[in-house]
């Protein structure tokens, strides 16, 4: 899939780094649990808000409270910038200046609207799903919750995606210097489930949940 | 330390789940390799751009190259919010609506300034120490280098931490119902360092990387 307006998602800076792969950027989406969305307040402020997110097919969503100020600023459709970042590791050169992270990072620009009635509800299904390892038994939302929850999709058309990676870039100079150079991983994973301590007595840990796949951040 | 202007930066969605302590701030900011920052563009678009950074006493660096547009807009000292999150696992509860995240966020207000000079190399000091496992060898910026790297600086004022941990809240309609509850954590650590492809022979990995602490992400 090609990505159609490029101006502002033509990665400028190191874009050797840039990636226009879409399976790419929806592997990242899929593993990250958290996007960072751009909101502005009257005075136009601009904050940086964290809301848990999903993808689903080519839209990005994300929900929160309808009380919420960011979400009511969202839903006017004001356009913004959804970032994902996963650091993968960090990146020990022999000199400070080429010492860096190990990363992956999309920008997703466009506006979110609002979803209402069955596609909320068909959201919300997709959005729970894609958060939580285990959907058994859990109880989908009453009328009353789903009325306290603000369900809202923007599409992934313009977007850019950055991955660093690879070995450190020392210049000849420097490759000869009595230092240690590589990379060190930051892994990800879940640790083991922890029971609630209002749990009803002899219900194991499914294994959809003591299984989850490690990949996620 | 208490903190100052507060109206721009009082929780006011799930306001519990705010936290005043200053010294939790300063180590979520030390944990996290990267902070999203909001930039706009001319014609008003907000961005949001994750970048390298490192808590300096009261103030939050961030370094990149003199010709990125990020840089140079936050050179301005435009007003910005940097924001931190750190996902710590999921709560599974026995309903949708109580499931939630276990996370870490915190939200900086300000601008930045640009450092030049020693108080430019100074920080550069500062923000190496806090992102690399090791110094030792590790050559520092030539002039050159320091020409090509932007040091800004924001004065960590205003601000807001929330912390969401904790069982599930399932409401008692719902706590009886036959599904698993409870929390998978969601842990982050450094695996085993990989040397660069053209280290010189015989040198090891040194103790500060091998044993560089877990619960950076």
């Amino acid at each position: 899939m090609t990505r159609r307006p490029r101006t502002r998602t033509t990665v400028r800076r190191l874009p050797d780094k840039q990636v226009d792969d879409r399976a790419a950027l929806d592997a990242l989406l899929d593993a990250a649990f958290v996007v960072h969305v751009a909101v502005l307040d009257e005075a136009g402020q601009p904050y940086v808000v964290p809301l848990a997110a999903a993808r689903d097919g080519d839209r990005l969503l994300v929900h929160g409270s309808t009380a919420s100020r960011a979400f009511r600023y969202l839903a006017t459709g004001a356009p913004t910038c959804a970032t994902v970042t996963i650091v993968d590791g960090v990146v020990v050169a022999r000199s400070q200046f080429e010492s860096s992270l190990h990363y992956r990072s999309a920008m997703v620009l466009g506006s979110f609207e609002v979803l209402e009635g069955d596609a909320k509800r068909r959201a919300l299904d997709v959005l729970a799903a894609a958060l939580l390892p285990n959907l058994d038994g859990a109880r989908t939302p009453s009328d009353q919750e789903l009325t306290a929850t603000s369900m809202l999709a923007m599409p992934i058309l313009e977007w850019s995606l950055k991955v660093s990676g690879g070995a450190p870039e020392d210049a000849p100079g420097d490759v000869d210097r009595p230092s240690w150079a590589g990379v060190v991983p930051l892994h990800h994973h879940f640790g083991t489930p922890v029971d609630a301590p209002d749990l009803v007595a002899g219900i194991a840990v499914p294994a959809g949940v003591a299984d989850w796949p490690a990949g996620r951040a």
